[in-house]
């Protein structure tokens, strides 16, 4: 089922590239177009079968149906400014960046039919060699409408990421950010000061819990410096109740009483449990 | 290949009793009694083959040749007391607590052949319900001897690891503290910091980095506040080294400017590759 005929993804990155993969797998497009800063990378995508051709400009937006933006958080930015006026009325565009409040409002306000898209489906794996169809299968997708958003172009996108598997959940992008500084920006924070912390001797005197805690701490550091500026009020708050947790786990272990300090740790094994 | 006619485990949690189905498959002890404080959990672990018998009081260490002690950390300080004097000459008794220094100090001045030992190998799903035989293989065993430790019992401590699979370093149990309190005390401190500083309405808008850096905040309450309590000053030194991180990127996140940030991203990057 063609959902659009010609689709354009600026950034073959690890989203970018699996949309592709997953959109040419579910044959959702007549034809998928990539771009990339990096001529090695889109290279990669169209030999994996990514993408069908490599646009050699951004003209190759004019006459697309849909656009996806998937370049990191900057990038989105100055691309809408730079392809805004190309494309064809109609056209949709689409990104799938990990904050929404900057991007939303400056990207509505440029083109008509944009509407905010986050698969929660990335990993500290970034880039071209790790494109997998399948990541947005079972995954949540955001997507941020505006009270001015086109229906028809929203019902669209919400197919698209049904069809790719998703499970779609409808925010506003200020919510969007509030939540995401929490659940995953916050974490990421967290995983690079911990690495940063340990002593580089006592690395291989470690186990399961420091790898999976660190995890994330190899996830792009261009990427996440973008993404943490663009949602800097809403993480440090996130940093600010972590820390207010901390310093009361802190306060129980210098108490030296066994009491307050299992009621901390009983609290969060519960919470947890609402994870899974 | 016996190498202890017969062994008591006391304690038939995740370690205890995956200890006790590893050292009946490779026929490394005669027999294996168990202990427990819940009887369900002793019932369990001969039910699935990890103990040939269930012990009836702590008189069963008297003809013991290895007695293991598998509890969490106050008990096996307050088992040693107890069964000190029971033990027959030669007996070797190892423990597998997570911090070593408290336990080695109390321990070594009871009992003439004891060594700590440190299988990095649990889990958050503690308990008789996960037991696996294979969680020592591959898996680091820190073994903890003093001045005073005898050769021979530190030898076939040794050898019984190395046939369970495991890469054996020895430390001294003071650098034990040090190097553990980074590696897995100080990542399960702020795992079960970061879950309680989650507003729980944000829970069901997380993804895989939430999961991982959150996993071990599922890990028992009682056992952790012991290991904690255990190694308080060189957690709190963790700690402290740990906040010092943290305040240097949000200092970078509260000037906006990109560069300070990627930079700390770039390095934490590097440190993490290192961990692989």
């Amino acid at each position: 089922m063609i959902l659009f005929n010609k689709i354009v993804i600026i950034g073959t990155g690890l989203i970018g590239g699996s949309l592709g993969l997953a959109l040419k797998k579910q044959h959702l497009a007549g034809c998928v177009i990539g771009l990339s800063r990096q001529r090695k990378n889109s290279r990669r995508a169209k030999k994996v079968g990514a993408i069908d051709a490599i646009g050699s400009s951004l003209e190759v937006v004019a006459d697309a149906d849909l656009v996806i933006l998937a370049t990191p958080i900057d990038t989105i930015i100055d691309l809408a400014g730079r392809i805004s006026n190309k494309l064809k009325k109609g056209c949709i565009v689409i990104d799938v960046g990990s904050s929404k409040e900057r991007i939303v409002s400056k990207l509505s306000a440029l083109i008509p039919n944009f509407l905010g898209c986050h698969p929660l489906a990335g990993s500290e794996k970034s880039g071209i060699t790790n494109l997998q169809d399948g990541i947005f299968k079972g995954s949540i997708c955001i997507i941020t409408p505006t009270a001015k958003t086109n229906p028809y172009a929203l019902n669209k996108v919400k197919l698209l990421w049904n069809k790719l598997g998703a499970k779609i959940v409808i925010l506003s992008a200020k919510k969007h950010d509030q939540a995401l500084a929490f659940t995953s920006h916050l974490p990421h924070a967290l995983a690079f000061s911990l690495i940063s912390a340990i002593p580089e001797r006592f690395l291989k005197i470690s186990s399961g819990s420091l790898r999976d805690t660190t995890r994330i701490s190899s996830s792009d550091a261009n990427l996440w410096s973008e993404i943490f500026l663009s949602n800097r009020a809403n993480l440090l708050t996130a940093l600010s109740i972590f820390q207010i947790k901390l310093t009361a786990l802190k306060l129980a272990l210098e108490s030296g009483n066994k009491k307050p300090l299992v009621s901390i740790l009983v609290s969060a094994n519960k919470k947890r449990e609402k994870l899974k």
